[in-house]
């Protein structure tokens, strides 16, 4: 590789170009080449504008030139308005011509059989010798509304009135869906600044786009819409630091179905991991999951209040007891808590509202406060912002016709604006009666004013646990992945093709420090009843071989021996069995453990995931993984704070703290050997394919696996070999 | 009481009275008693008005009436535009006038304290023994668009266009969200025909109002809003007559979270059963639970297409491949099967469209579709609508520009017409970008066409669920409640304030025939080891005593006893133990017992819940009802189709199907459990409070229940008791 590696600073050109060529502009108003001349026109594109088209002279008043050489200044970015089979010539074109950066909206590449994927490819390789940026092909283009670049013939994307709240960048894998989330997010009051539609990723990634919007001061949120992320490993990085400077990254992922997998698997031609693979990368970065569009348009309002919630305890205040209890409902199926109020907080509140009015959580104010007396809006607020036990006030109506220089309002928004608690308005969606006459200067104030429609509720809910991972992050609670090394070098035992017994398997699993049965290996009945009576009874007898991973289903384990007379039986029967199921089995031996005490069973599992790389996953034994799927993710290597969150995820985490009477059983010892297993995985990722400690044995204190399964790859990562 | 029963027929006066006095009406333009007056005038109500104010002449250009008694024509309808304090003098004069019906706005009732409870309660009373029906009080109105009466003085109500499709009823216990739906409705183009606000229900009830919507010709859909149903047993009958003439039961319950139930009690002052009893309620009688408002809209539209999807099995056809994503993630959330096509249909479909386009389900035609060539939506359609492992086909876009006489429209809705395939168009919701021009004709011919924020998927969803409940129900599938009948009269071991012990709880089971197991309760160690002995080995014994239900908390319980001494043992230890547990138990001795052989566990139990009487919980045993909550409510009595369903609902019904190699136990055994305890406590409904079968152990042939707690009433319903 020849160039420089690419960086957020080589992306300027296409987002801040001086200069523009229109490859293929046209006279022709049906043309995409008329309407990307136009375009940068209306948007009062800062720059200059070169069109591009040796049949033209003027296009819309502007000189047009027959080729980019003509051109005698630097041309910093070209848009590719010629189709696919134009493409590689206009490229070369523009690499010769020392173009920085260029945008090609055709499609016809790799979303289009093998001729295209070989064009994708030349493509592909000139970027990368040239050092060229490139977005697209197949895309609809970029937009920055901050200085009038609208890099796109999308319709969708040009006559839409924008307003000034422009500092939310949007990034997306779908050309249509991002187009249709632009236009709702500018319906809605929130013009985003970026909006860069990366369709085959050929050069530039969807991260290469976060990196850059990471760096850029005009950004405070960073937006997406992902079908399948082809460099996870940086996404991470990014992401953490992203969360260090508070610029949360919001991503609508979609795909969660099996036939969202199917179809985005078909639709982008990218990788497509297990959604609840993604769920928990991004619970483990502090990506904000977005259910759908509108999450993306509420957190980036209620984020730009430049408040963040203290914590997720949530009053209501009402004048529809009925609606209330419906957002009531509302807040608790997201997780924030409705708590009722302290009776001296009701006690304040209800010296100055009507007797008939309810104080409890929701605040139901009656039509009172909705038909004649609006001022009864402020009252629950006076005492709501001094009490220590509410972090987040929601109102679900608000007086329609407060002006902006209404006493009342500006006394509602000085107890708002002095007050750290969250407070959000959420209308009831009705067209032409959702929005209060008010509702900009609110939002001034830092007051979201947020109808029903676009779900603040459940964006609110999402901010709630944003903010505790950013205040986690910025107290240094969420360390660094600890240092955990082997005590032996394990390549040689981990050579690809390997197979390995259960036995060699907990060796390894020895070697970084995780617990397991003390045991040993006998090969004829007499050494087995030598190890036995050195353990101690009861033990148990399994057979030993890395063909025969599925030790039940070979009848080739016997539990809880407890003399010389059982260990003598069960060693041949194993043998015989053992034999009988795989004739041809390389069997090591009868292997010799102890029999564990009872403890609650838990499952430590590895898997090499094709987006991902290594996937911890933990659960709970036996029914928890298999009925429920009660089973978290984490992508290796995990932080401490990781592998506590991925216990703690799980539903039956009541059982590890001690449900029925049962004492809390060690979850420190658990964290200890995710880490373990962690480090174990990430100095070995290139000979790992599978790993599974099941049963893991947790005690009241200390913990020990049971039994162990490690898949070595059949044929190692050849780059990672050369590298290493 | 003297007068007759209330009936649907005795509230036409309230739907469609030929004339109408309002009480209370008046000049002055800020009062509600001009308001009312207006709001018959503005509807154009068919029928007479006549103003009472003894102290206007006119009022609109209609005479005004000094009283009730002045008119002398006979009245069917009085709407009470006065205050707390004079309804009930009004009400009188009503009486005394025979008026029919009567709606009560005035609020400060119940809601508001003892007065107002007394008042309410001597409303109540003249009511009931004039036979007066009442609607409120504390109520927004009601409002029959079909013939102009508009009850109300909200704006809310009155002033909003309609339109014709109005064949939706609706009632609600909020009057302020219940104005909001109803607005929200009209402006989506679904204009309901009843508009009821039952305020207090100090007469007129929920379930009234249901069950003359369930009689009502002009009504084809019955929906409501609902905090705390006051007569659960009649909305069950209504809800299973509704069932069978197809016409579908709509509720929006709040009150889901322990913050939405605290507040529905405060609210309306009635009782609030736990949420899931209220869901286990729903899904027996087939009332369809809305899960917002906008369920209501969206699943009236696509009832009133007048066909039912003959199942789940759904295909997207998407211009957007993310959008079509989105949509599938969606469908598959909601429960809607999104499987991939078949070969064969794949490639009919492929035929005809560009080769880059998806055929897998989502189909995906692309941009061109969108852009340029709208005629590709038809031709998935031609080939779907002969597809038969499709059910439903939902465009996610649709041409926005077609008109009503485009040939490409007309073939598209005669494909759809003449197909029994579901079909619905759902659009991304943008302001004046949502809504193709040929929504209406589309809507007359069937098709629906309902914008995401209405969330149609997933009343499609619930759509698929009423109907598959539909079909049983005139199947016959869901069967009466079966006779079973107990062997003996139990009445005199129920009486109030007695205490059993397990083995008479279980005697009271056999009698039902429900298995228990073989047992004798010894009082002397020798009686034991005869029981012991007779019964076989090993055998369990514990302590029987009314006083002592926690037997293993006493530790007055061993399992596995496997000689006479160890019989021996136990029994000494057990009255030891029972005796230091609790001095001042009764004890009737040792109940000796076969050990049952391991099985799987489950629980039958029955409370009894303030709001619906005695209901019935099934779950497996352990942590799954514990950490899980993995359990199923239903009603007594049960059905046998309610006792499988709540078997089959519950997640863990995997383990009974048998999960992980076991074979799968015996389901008619829980069933027939199931109905016998529903049947004993139909029987003895007056005597029980509580029943617990825990465990039930069921092998793959039979079932016997190993323990057995039954909690009699302290007291029992004294009108029952006159009754009976």
């Amino acid at each position: 590789m020849t160039h420089e590696p690419a960086s957020h600073l080589t992306l300027e050109p296409l987002f801040n170009p001086t200069s523009v060529a229109i490859l293929g502009a046209s006279e022709n108003k049906g043309k995409i080449g008329y309407m990307q001349v136009k375009a940068l026109l209306d948007g009062k594109f800062k720059g200059d504008i070169y069109p591009i088209n040796p049949k033209s002279e003027m296009i819309e008043g502007l000189r047009c030139y027959s080729s980019l050489s003509e051109v005698s200044k630097q041309i910093d970015l070209a848009i590719f308005c010629v189709s696919a089979n134009r493409v590689k010539s206009s490229l070369e074109e523009c690499v010769r011509n020392k173009v920085k950066a260029a945008i090609i909206f055709a499609s016809g590449f790799s979303e289009a059989g093998e001729e295209g994927i070989k064009e994708q490819q030349s493509i592909c390789k000139i970027a990368k010798e040239s050092g060229i940026r490139l977005i697209g092909p197949n895309c609809v283009g970029l937009v920055n509304t901050t200085n009038g670049l609208i890099g796109t013939f999308s319709a969708g994307l040009t006559n839409i009135p924008l307003n000034d709240q422009k500092s939310v960048g949007f990034v997306t894998q779908s050309g249509a869906f991002g187009v249709l989330t632009y236009i709702a997010a500018a319906q809605s009051g929130l013009s985003f600044n970026y909006f860069v539609s990366v369709g085959n990723e050929v050069e530039t990634e969807f991260s290469d786009v976060i990196e850059y919007m990471i760096h850029d001061p005009k950004t405070s949120v960073i937006s997406g819409y992902l079908e399948g992320e082809k460099n996870p490993g940086k996404l991470r990085q990014l992401a953490e630091q992203a969360l260090t400077i508070n610029k949360p990254i919001i991503i609508l992922k979609t795909g969660r179905s099996s036939a969202g997998i199917r179809a985005a698997a078909s639709h982008t031609g990218s990788l497509a991991g297990s959604d609840k693979i993604y769920d928990g990368f991004f619970k483990q970065t502090g990506i904000v999951r977005a259910d759908d569009y509108e999450d993306i348009i509420s957190f980036s309002k209620l984020f730009l209040t430049k408040k963040l919630p203290a914590g997720g305890n949530t009053v209501i205040v009402t004048s529809s007891g009925g609606r209330g209890i419906n957002e009531a409902d509302r807040c608790e199926a997201y997780g924030l808590k409705i708590n009722p109020l302290k009776i001296n907080v009701q006690e304040e509140i209800k010296r100055n509202i009507p007797p008939f009015a309810s104080t409890s959580n929701p605040i139901d104010l009656t039509a009172a406060a909705a038909v004649s007396n609006p001022e009864l809006y402020l009252e629950p607020l006076r005492v709501l912002v001094n009490d220590p036990d509410t972090d987040i006030i929601i109102f679900t109506e608000f007086p329609m016709r407060w002006k902006a220089d209404d006493p009342l309002l500006k006394e509602f928004m000085d107890l708002c604006r002095n007050s750290s608690k969250f407070i959000l308005i959420t209308t009831f969606p009705l067209e032409g009666m959702s929005i209060p006459v008010s509702a900009s200067e609110l939002e001034k104030n830092g007051i979201p004013v947020i109808p029903g429609n676009l779900n603040p509720i459940r964006a609110l809910a999402k901010l709630v646990e944003y903010s505790d991972k950013y205040r986690k992050a910025k107290q240094g609670t969420i360390q660094k992945v600890p240092e955990i090394k082997g005590e032996i070098e394990l390549a040689d035992l981990l050579l690809p093709g390997t197979k390995l017994s259960e036995s060699q398997a907990s060796d390894i699993l020895n070697s970084y420090g995780i617990p397991t049965t003390t045991r040993a290996i006998s090969t004829t009945e007499k050494e087995a009843i030598r190890y036995a009576n050195e353990i101690g009874y009861p033990v148990v007898l399994k057979v030993d071989s890395p063909d025969i991973l599925h030790k039940s289903e070979a009848d080739a384990i016997r539990l809880n021996i407890k003399n010389e007379l059982e260990v003598r039986n069960a060693f041949k029967e194993i043998i015989r069995n053992a034999n009988n199921y795989n004739p041809n089995a390389e069997i090591n031996g009868v292997s010799v453990q102890e029999m564990l005490p009872e403890g609650v069973e838990v499952i430590v599992g590895v898997t090499n995931d094709p987006v991902f790389g290594h996937v911890i996953m933990f659960g709970l034994g036996g029914i928890f993984v298999e009925i429920f799927q009660d089973i978290s993710f984490r992508v290796a290597p995990l932080t401490k704070n990781d592998a506590f969150e991925m216990i703690e995820e799980i539903k039956s985490y009541k059982i590890l703290k001690g449900a029925r009477g049962k004492p809390l059983v060690d979850v420190d010892a658990i964290v200890d050997v995710l880490l373990k297993v962690s480090a174990l995985v990430s100095d070995y990722g290139d000979y790992i394919d599978e790993l599974d400690i099941n049963p893991l044995i947790v005690y009241e204190k200390g913990i020990k696996a049971a039994d162990a399964m490690l898949v070595v790859r059949d044929s190692v990562n050849q780059t990672t070999l050369v590298g290493g």
